[in-house]
């Protein structure tokens, strides 16, 4: 991992950690960060009761840290293998590469790029992938690469396989999916365990599959809902992000529905991605810690 | 039907009325009502664009009618059957013979007896009945009388006549199932069609069925919802009338989601109840017109 | 007023009324569009009970309608002079010409003109009037001629009348402040009664003036909003269309109530002037009537 | 302080403190409870980036606790004594001293009468003072002793005095004012800092002082507010605790939003007084950090 200086005021790190949960893990790791010389900025943790499981996310200024930010990483080894915790330190500066997948609405493409034009989000765009072309403007116009990958029944595999491969000569750590149409094999989100973002078009697990605002409209819900959640190998099953609603009435119709969902759409997709670049989710078997 | 005085500024009546959609409809609606001297309070109407079909509530002043009230029905039922309406005239002063079914949670109940006594709800409530005694003195505060009516599986037929016999003998017209945790069998809800006010503890459709809220917080689910709707013979899957959600979120426990949709399911019913006591609510096949 | 075709299943008409409380009023208004061969498509009407107001919206057919819809003004206006009524008619295909005021932010521009390609709002955009250059892109990228009116203070004047001239050599009918930061003079606001819409970011009528968030930020609230209003000659104190709101907390910085905060603006001015452009709002006094 | 068993599955401590930042805040006082035998269960802090302020939140089980909590404050004061901290140790199983001052709305007072029956706070109520005997029946109800202190202009000295004796007999800790519907004096506020609750029906600093719901409806928001705040000699300036709002339209009437407004009154004081009585609030001069 290289450090890279961060605008701000400083640079500064920030862990995640998950472990069984035990005595002075937050004595332990505050104190693995104060003896280097670290100003602890944000901690916040969280205890599975019922799971006896512990989170943590904790971020620290690194100004006047005594082992360089690059060794970090050695340096906490010990104590994270002692805890048998899964966990991750990320430096500021280190933006997540990320790439977004997109079919033929623009809504929740436009909106993650005019939020990314304001700094909304700690993330690099190195490509856009698409199954249509009709996107390629919007692209170009922010001057990101878009790749037209189709994507037919009988060649899904190949279209993966080729996506894949665009991702990681990108150096792809995080894949958007801002309304792209096409299911994702196992084989493809199995390399990405959560790192892939989906914006589902209900409030989950209210109307899992296809055409949910069809769905609502027919049963006659008074609020409809959008869900982003983590992409795992069963259809809207992985866990949630995050979760916006709206209300509805007899007097909409299905394309008020649809229009109306646009904005919960682009809005629960913006802040989940937000989240993740922050580096704020810890995810929990089907759940997620979000550490806000 | 026998017309009271209402409290308030004056007498008024409300006209429910849905049929096929033709030209017409509400200027001579309106007219009917013009020629007898009403003056129209409040009028809404909704048209179904899919199904062609009309909807409309209509409330006014009986101040200078010139017909009896009493015999409103039989002027307006050559005009409905024109028409080929359903509809149902109310008046004001005429409030709405109510049974409240109950088991042990209390929020339901007391949620609905306090906002009664405030006046609220355009309701009577003759009696409430419930499969365990524990709410009895909270009955009895309000004076109003309470029939334990045990239900066990190979008896519960026996029990629905005896609940049946109890409505029927009280004139009760609407019956509310204030968190009543057994399910109604079809010939039971046949007998009150869009009669019976239930209140679900999720949002639906999602978590149908028994434990919505371990359901909910097994899902990991970022909201968590409450919906009252009609019952009919399928299990949670009648006209939705009102829905509302709340936050929560990784810290919050399986007790919790308990408290907090607590609130939201009281909340949810109360304003069912008095939209369905106000006359405001339409069936439109399994959706509802709402005019509020 | 000249009619054009509308798009979609048929062109109608919509009337907007507004006079004093009388028997009968529903009645002959809508037996004037029945006795011509108008199908009502939507209806609402509203009593200010304390002002012995009468407020009415009513859209209808013109498919078989047997007088020309220009025509329409001239047949409707006997009776709204018997009613001694404020009324306009407008005919579905004449678009409302709607000119947008801007200065650096762009973010309530960008919705507007996004929604607009959608389709979301029925108007036009002749024109959009900028005191400073930096938004020029964004209109050229849409299409829309982008006039550059500097204000300086001393020179006010001189710049609102080069404004009103603007928007008089273009049509225009509607104004949006988008995020426009100069405040208009009496002598402009005048001009256009009830036709100038400003989007506040607070919530209305907390923090009034310069400075919302911070005042915000200040006080410790945890909530913010945002308003949008028609602009009188009293600064922030027009006719409220509609608002919204947003949690925060103790975390948030000042920027992240700008931020948050952006997204309120945005998507409640949008809401404002759908209303607006769909005339379904009419004034009464310092409030509005929204037939929503 | 004496401890006594709490309920549950074990004892367990909450330390609120707040001193000027510093690094090693984290560090040290996790050290302090891990070397002590505590298990975290729960940590939340916050810096005022502004203010250079440090805000803390934990708490942790005693299972194993190698010293009395008896004893805890004496420990922990050397530390405290060098940070510089306003700072309060509570254990479990001691409850807060909770007084409520109403006058002769009920809903306020129910709604905490009902959930403090159910467990929700961790209060106990030793009395109840009004200024009317209204709802005395409600208090006897509860076993909870009733207070009348009449207050007239001339001598509300003297009133304040006595309720000030009635509050030190009961070992009072903490106020709430449920409705009531008398100004504190200085003198008042001034002994319960930060321990006195309010629930004002307006969304702060919107509708300061009398009549908010009248403000509202003649000001013709779409949407209407309550905020529970610390009561300070200020009117209504307060630190916010706690803020909601519901929609209201043009058609809801003035006792619409004093019916609608009692809603969010009572489950906006009920969660304040929950955040209070769990010790999860600190004061930052005008503000709140809530650690929720």
């Amino acid at each position: 991992m290289t450090a890279t200086p961060s605008e701000g005021p400083g640079r500064k790190a920030v862990l995640l950690l998950t472990c069984p949960d035990r005595a002075g893990l937050v004595a332990r790791i505050s104190h693995f960060i104060y003896e280097r010389g670290g100003n602890i900025l944000d901690l916040e943790e969280h205890v599975d009761v019922e799971e006896r499981h512990f989170f943590l996310r904790v971020s620290w200024s690194l100004e006047r840290f005594t082992i360089p930010a690059t060794d970090l990483d050695v340096a906490f080894a010990p104590l994270a293998s002692e805890f048998g915790a899964f966990w991750k330190i990320r430096l500021s500066g280190r933006r997540v590469r990320t790439a977004l997948f997109v079919s033929k609405y623009d809504h929740c493409l436009r909106e993650i790029l005019w939020r990314h034009s304001l700094g909304e989000f700690d993330i690099e765009i190195p490509l856009i992938v698409s199954n249509h072309p009709d996107l390629r403007p919007l692209a170009e116009q922010h001057g990101i690469p878009f790749h037209v990958v189709p994507v037919s029944a009988p060649e899904k595999h190949e279209a993966e396989l080729l996506q894949i491969g665009l991702c990681e000569a990108a150096g792809i750590d995080t894949i958007v999916l801002a309304r792209y149409m096409q299911v994702l094999s196992p084989r493809f989100t199995e390399r990405y365990p959560g790192r892939i973002i989906n914006i589902h078009h209900s409030f989950l697990p209210a109307f899992v599959g296809g055409n949910p605002y069809r769905q609502a409209y027919r049963r006659g819900v008074k609020i409809i809902g959008a869900t982003s959640h983590y992409v795992t190998d069963e259809l809207d099953e992985g866990p949630i992000i995050e979760q916006d609603i709206i209300r509805i009435s007899h007097r909409d119709t299905l394309d008020d529905l649809v229009r109306k969902g646009r904005d919960l759409e682009r809005l629960v997709l913006a802040r989940a991605l937000r989240l993740h670049s922050e580096h704020r989710i810890l995810i929990n078997g089907r759940k997620t810690v979000i550490f806000d």
